[in-house]
C-alpha cells in the first residue's frame, strides 16, 4: 500500500492539541478545517499535546478520555489516518529527550521574556490582587517574580523548548498557529539555528503558517469561545440547540435603525465561517440597517452551521474508542520512527553517538 | 547464569560521574573506592551523567573520548559488570521522559533557591566584575538575577530536576553524596513525596548516603584537588611522578619546631588515604612536631600510593575501548529495561496509559 503519510509533497506540517475537553466549532475552524486541507498538500503530523496538558494544572483524572474524544473527534471531522500520522507525545521518548538537550541552549532570560510567561504570571497576579493584602508589598516586575518563584512549575518556563523539539523532531517546514504563538515560533528558529551553528545542520528552520482566510469565532457573548465561559457552540449540539444558542448572541446593533459594523459582530464570524455564499449581502444589510438582528441570526445560519458538521456527527456516531487507539497505535510507531531516527542524527551531530 | 545486579541485596544504589575528563585520585579514594565496596552488598547503578557534563559548558568534541576513558577506568579499579550495571544518561530516554513529567510539579523558585545554582550565579558574577565596568548599576540579588537571565541556560536550572529523575526511575534507596549535594537530595525527597501524594506511590523515597570514613584528599596546594588547578595526582602517574607530586606538597608546619594540626595538612589526607596503618604514628609526631615534613611526603607514602593503584594500571592496560563498549551495550539494555517498566508505572499512575 502507498504510504501517503511521509511524501512531503509542499513540505512538512506539525500541529498539536492539548487534551482539555473543550473542543468548540473554533477549534473546528480555526484548527480542523486547516488540518484536513493540509493533509492533501503537505506530510502532516498532528499529535495529543499531553505533556503541554499538564503544564499549568497537574490534574490528569480525565486526560485519556479527553484525549480519546478529541482524536475522535479529528478523525471524524476528517482527518485521515492514511494521510496524516495522528499520535499521542507523551509515548514518543524523543520529545522529552531532544527538549532536555536543547533546554542546555537556551537562556533563562530569552524563555523569562515570551509574552505567554509574562501574560501567564500577570493573570496569576491579578487573581491574587482580589484577596491579597500584602498587595503593596512588592510591585511590578519584582511581584511577578515572586508569583514565579512561589507558583509558577519550571515545565511552565521550559515548555516553549518543548514545543521547539515537537517541532523540530520532524523537520517541519510549516507550523500553523495564531498570532499568540508567533513568539513561540521565533523562538523555535532561533534554537534551530543556535544548535545548527553550534553542532551541525541538525534542523530544518520552519516557518510559521498564519493563514488570513481563518475565521476567529467570538463567543456568544463576543468574548472569545470557550466551553469554560459557556458561551460556546459545539459541533455536537443538535440542530435545536444550535438554534437556541445562535438566537442568544449579543449583535453589534442596539437598535433596528442603527447601521452596523459585521466585523464588530459574533453573529458576523458566523456568517464569515458558515455562509460564504451570503457573507456579502449580510454584511451590506448590517451596515445600510435593512435587515432585523433577529433574522440574521434565525434564518439561514443555524441550518448552515448544522448542515456543515452533519457528516461529521454521522462519522462520529460510527468510530469506537478501539479505532481510535489502533489509530494512535500505528501513528505513535511512526513517529517514534521518524524521531529516533532524528535522535540518532541530533547525537551524531553532538558526537554523543557512543554505540551503533 | 546469576544476574548479581539485580538482587537488591541491602537495597539499591544509584550514582554518576560526568565525563569532564578530569579523574584524579580524590574521585578514586572518595568515590570509586566506595563503588567497588557497595556492588558487595547492594544493586548498583552506576552512570556515565552526559546529560549533566553539557550544562555548563556545551562543548562536546571530547565527550565521547572522556566518557570511554571515565568508565576504563571504573572497570579497572575494580567496578564489576557482573554485579553492577554501567551504563550511560544519554542513552537511555526515559531519563529525559520523567525529567519532564517532574518538572510539572516543581516550582522555579524550589530551584533558584538550591545553592548550587546560586554559587554558579556568584561565581560568573566574581569572573565578570574584574573587567565589568557597569558593576555598580546592579547590586546583590538584583545582579545575580540579570546573569542569571542573560548566561545562563534553562538547563543549569532543571538539572536538579533530572537528577532527582535518574534516582527516582531506578527505586534507588541510597545516593552516595558529598556535602554538596545534601540539597539536591532533600529536593529529590520532596519530589518524591509530591508525586506519591499526588498521583500514588510510584517512588521509593532514597536516602543520602555521606560516609564518614571517606577521605577528602586536598591538592598539592592545599585547594580542592583538580586537574585544572595542576595540584592533583593522578593513578595514572608513574612512581616517580607520584614521588615528586607528593614532594612537592604545601605542609601546615612553617619551621621544624612547629606543632602541626595534621587536620590541616594536605599530606595527612594522603597519609589518611593511603596508609590507615600508620596514620596514628604519623598524627602524633606531627602534633609533637617530632618529624620532618620532609620526611613525612618522602618516606613510605609515594609508594603507598603508587602501590595501591599498581592493580589498576596492569588492569588497564588490558582493557580495550571495545570491551568498554560492549559492558556499556548491555548496561544500556539492562538500564532501559528497568526504566521503561517504571516509566510504565508512572504512566499508569499519571493516568496516561492510553495503550498496552
Amino acid at each position: 500500500m502507498e504510504d501517503l503519510t511521509t511524501d512531503a509533497k509542499k513540505g512538512v506540517v506539525l500541529s498539536g492539541m492539548r487534551p482539555t475537553g473543550d473542543l468548540h466549532i473554533g477549534h473546528f475552524e480555526a484548527v480542523l478545517r486547516n488540518w484536513t486541507r493540509l493533509q492533501e498538500t503537505h506530510g502532516c503530523f498532528y499529535f495529543v499535546a499531553d505533556w503541554h496538558a499538564i503544564t499549568t494544572d497537574t490534574n490528569t483524572k480525565q486526560i485519556k478520555e479527553h484525549s480519546i474524544d478529541m482524536v475522535k473527534d479529528w478523525l471524524a471531522f476528517g482527518v485521515d489516518p492514511k494521510k496524516s500520522t495522528v499520535f499521542v507525545q507523551s509515548l514518543v521518548p524523543a520529545h522529552a529527550e531532544l527538549s532536555l538537550a536543547l533546554e542546555r541552549i537556551v537562556n533563562i532570560g530569552t524563555l523569562r521574556r515570551l509574552p505567554t510567561f509574562k501574560g501567564y504570571l500577570e493573570h496569576i497576579a491579578g487573581d491574587r490582587s482580589r484577596y491579597d493584602k500584602d498587595k503593596n508589598k512588592l510591585s511590578g516586575e519584582a511581584r511577578l517574580d515572586a508569583f514565579a518563584n512561589a507558583e509558577v512549575s519550571v515545565g511552565f518556563l521550559t515548555y516553549p523548548v518543548l514545543q521547539a523539539a515537537d517541532i523540530l523532531l520532524y523537520d517541519a517546514t510549516d507550523v500553523p498557529v495564531g498570532e499568540d504563538q508567533l513568539p513561540h515560533i521565533e523562538l523555535t528558529r532561533e534554537i534551530a539555528r543556535k544548535f545548527n551553528s553550534t553542532y551541525g545542520e541538525a534542523f530544518t528552520i520552519p516557518e510559521a503558517m498564519l493563514d488570513a482566510d481563518i475565521v476567529m469565532i467570538r463567543g456568544r457573548d463576543g468574548r472569545k469561545m470557550s466551553k469554560s465561559y459557556g458561551n460556546h457552540i459545539s459541533p455536537d449540539h443538535t440542530e435545536e440547540e444550535i438554534y437556541e444558542r445562535v438566537k442568544s448572541f449579543v449583535t453589534d446593533r442596539k437598535k433596528l435603525s442603527d447601521e452596523g459594523d459585521p466585523y464588530e459582530c459574533p453573529v458576523f464570524d458566523l456568517h464569515r465561517a458558515f455562509n460564504r455564499d451570503g457573507e456579502v449581502e449580510v454584511a451590506r444589510a448590517c451596515r445600510n440597517a435593512t435587515s432585523k438582528c433577529y433574522d440574521c441570526k434565525t434564518g439561514e445560519l443555524p441550518d448552515l452551521i448544522a448542515d456543515s458538521y452533519s457528516d461529521y456527527r454521522t462519522r462520529k456516531a460510527e468510530i469506537s474508542d478501539g479505532f481510535v487507539l489502533d489509530v494512535l497505535r500505528e501513528g505513535n510507531i511512526k513517529a517514534r520512527e521518524v524521531t529516533s531516527e532524528k535522535m540518532d542524527q541530533v547525537r551524531k551531530f553532538m558526537l554523543m553517538d557512543y554505540l551503533k
